[in-house]
C-alpha cells in the first residue's frame, strides 16, 4: 500500500469534532494499516470530549481505541498477520526499557503510550499501528461485535487478577458499561454476580442481562449481600463507581479474605476503612487495561456469546455522524455502548 | 495436678495491677495447664493499661499472651504434648462454625477468642490453655527468648502473606516494636530492608541493628527509595506506623504491582491514593495475627538468631513488679520489649 487519502475525525476542542480528509502513509517497517470497521466510544474519549485531557491530546488528534477492522497493508518484517485478516489492535505500546518493562509488567510500562490518545486513533478509515499490537478474530466474528473487545479484556483482565473461582460470590459496585461488562465476564467465569447500582435505568439494563440487583439508595446494600451469602460476604468485589459510598461499601459487603478489585478511576482520595482490612485479611487488587492474554480470553468471550454484544451495542453511527454520536451518548441515560461504523464498506 | 495456689496479675482498671494469690484449676480434658516462664508485655496490653479496653477485658482479668512456659498438666485425650516440655502458646481459639473457620481462615474466626484479653492470659505462674494452641519448642531455646515467639509470628506472617521473594526491595514505615520484628524477618527472608522511621531513638536501635534507615520528617523518603531502587520503588511496603503521613508514603515509595501489607490497626479511616492502585496495579494485603505455620517459622527464626532476641529484649521484671514494669514502659522513648519474668524457677 502506498500513501491513500482517508476520511478521519478530528478532536478539535470544545466538545468538537472535524470529519477531514488526511493522508494514510504506508506502513513502516514493523508497523501495520489496519481498514478500521466500528470504533467504540470509551468513557475516556467521553473525558476528551468534555476537554479534560486537552493537554495531553491537543487539538488536532484523531481519538479513538475500541475497534475493529481488517489489514490493509503489512510493513516489512512482519509475518505475524495476513493481508485482509479480521483483527482488534491491543492499543499499548511500551517503552521496553523502565522497571515496570523489566519486571515484564509492559502493560503498565512507565512511559506506556496509549493509541489513539498519545497518538492518533482508531476513528479514521485506515489506522497505521505497531505489529505487536494486532490480535488475529476468527473469520465468523462479527466485526460490530469485535469492536467490544477491548472493553472486555479490561474486564477480563479485573477478572483475572480477582483469582475469582468457580461459583464465589461477587458484588459488583457501579453498573456502567464497565461495571455490566466485568459482571458479565465474572458470570461466563462461574462467579454468583449482584450489581450494585442506583441509576435506575442501569438497574434495569442489569436486570435485562439476567443479573440480580440492589439499589443501596433503597435497601441496606450490606444486609442483603450477608443474606444472600449466610453472613460471609463477597468473595469478590469489583470497586466500579469512582465514589466514596463505593468505597465504603466494598469493605462492608467483602467475606473474610476477600479480593477487592480497584477497577475505578478515582481522581480524589476517598477514605478507607482500613480496620477492616487488617481485621478481615481483605486484599486489594488494583488493575488497569489488559495484557494478551486478556485479548484471547474476551475474543473467546466474544465468540461464544459469553457477553450479549446484541445488548450492550446500543447505538451504531457513521463516522461523518461522529459530533452527533459524542452528543446523543452524553446526554443518554439508557445508553450502553455506542459504536462508530467507520468503513462504510466494512 | 490438682488446684493449687499462684500468683496472677490482675488489671483493676485505671492504670493498675494487683499481684494476687489465686486458685489454678487443674486442666479439664483438652486442656494442658503449662507453667508461664515469662510474658512480654504487648502493644494490646499497653491499651488496656491505658484503660482503652475495659469493656473488653473488665477489671478482673489476668492479661498477656506473649510468653514461654512449661508443661505443667495433661488434661484427659492430649497427647500433643509432655509433661516439662518448653511450650509457647499460640492464643488464639476459633468457634469452628462460622463463614471464615467454614473457609480455612480459623485465626481470624468470627467469634475469635483472644486468650489473654477474653480470657484470662499469662501474667499468672499456671496458665490453662486449649491444647490446640500449644507449639513444642526445642530444649535448647532459651525462655526468655521463646517469649518472643508470639510477636515474631505476627512478623511472619505479614512477611508469609507478602509473598516476599530473596533480593526484593523492602521498606518498612514504622519502626516500632512489630515494625523491627517486621524488618528482621523480611531481611531474614532476603529482603533489601529500609526502615523508615521520625523518632530519633528507634532510628538508633533500627541501625543498631543493621537496617539502612530513613527519616521521613527529615529526607524526601519517595526520592531516597527511587534512587536505591533506580526509579522502581519498593516491591513490598509493610505499613506498621498506623498514621495518615505513613499511608500516604506506602503508595509512593511502591513499585508497579508492589504488594503493600497492612499491619497496623487504623481506627481512622485514612485517605488513600486509589489511583496509585490502580495506575501501578498494587495491592494491598490485609494481615492480622497469626497462623499454625507462621508460629513454626517464627520458633525456627528465634532458634536461628534470625532475630536478636538479645537487642529486641530491653527489660525483664518480676511479677510482683509488674504495675513499675508498665509504668516504665509507657514512659520509655526506648525500650523495645519488656518481659514480666512470671516463673521465678524457670
Amino acid at each position: 500500500m502506498t500513501e491513500q487519502t482517508i476520511s478521519a475525525a478530528f478532536y478539535r476542542g470544545g466538545k468538537s469534532f472535524a470529519v477531514e480528509q488526511t493522508t494514510a502513509p504506508a506502513p513502516k517497517p514493523g508497523e501495520v494499516s489496519v481498514r478500521v470497521a466500528y470504533c467504540g466510544i470509551c468513557g475516556t474519549d467521553m473525558h476528551v470530549y468534555h476537554g479534560n485531557m486537552d493537554a495531553r491530546v491537543g487539538f488536532n488528534r484523531v481519538i479513538g481505541h475500541e475497534m475493529s477492522g481488517v489489514v490493509a497493508a503489512i510493513g516489512e518484517g512482519v509475518d505475524t498477520v495476513t493481508l485482509g485478516q479480521k483483527v482488534v489492535v491491543r492499543p499499548l505500546d511500551h517503552c521496553g526499557d523502565c522497571p515496570a518493562c523489566d519486571a515484564g509488567h509492559r502493560h503498565i510500562c512507565h512511559k506506556l503510550k496509549f493509541l489513539g490518545l498519545d497518538t492518533d486513533g482508531a476513528m479514521q478509515e485506515i489506522w497505521t499501528v505497531p505489529a505487536h499490537t494486532l490480535h488475529g478474530l476468527p473469520d465468523e466474528l462479527r466485526l460490530d461485535h469485535a469492536a467490544l473487545i477491548e472493553p472486555v479484556a479490561v474486564a477480563c483482565h479485573d477478572v483475572r487478577l480477582s483469582q475469582l473461582k468457580e461459583g464465589e460470590d461477587v458484588v459488583v459496585i457501579g453498573g456502567g458499561p464497565i461495571g455490566i461488562l466485568v459482571a458479565m465476564v465474572a458470570r461466563d467465569a462461574g462467579g454468583k454476580v449482584v450489581v450494585s447500582e442506583v441509576n435506575p435505568n442501569r438497574l434495569k439494563i442489569a436486570q435485562k442481562l439476567g443479573f440480580k440487583t440492589i439499589n443501596p439508595a433503597e435497601a441496606d446494600l450490606t444486609a442483603e449481600i450477608n443474606a444472600i451469602t449466610g453472613d460471609k460476604g463477597a468473595d469478590v468485589v469489583f470497586e466500579v463507581s469512582g465514589t466514596q459510598p463505593g468505597v465504603d461499601a466494598m469493605t462492608q459487603v467483602a467475606a473474610t479474605r476477600a479480593r477487592i478489585v480497584m477497577v475505578a478511576i478515582h481522581a480524589q482520595k476517598p477514605q478507607i476503612d482500613l480496620f477492616q482490612f487488617f481485621w478481615r485479611e481483605l486484599q486489594l487488587i488494583g488493575a488497569r487495561v489488559y495484557e494478551p492474554e486478556d485479548y484471547e480470553k474476551a475474543i473467546g468471550i466474544i465468540s461464544s456469546g459469553g457477553v450479549d454484544a446484541d445488548t450492550v451495542i446500543t447505538d451504531v453511527a457513521a463516522l461523518e455522524d461522529i459530533q452527533t454520536a459524542f452528543e446523543s451518548l452524553d446526554r443518554s441515560p439508557t445508553a450502553l455502548k455506542s459504536l462508530i461504523k467507520v468503513g462504510a464498506d466494512l
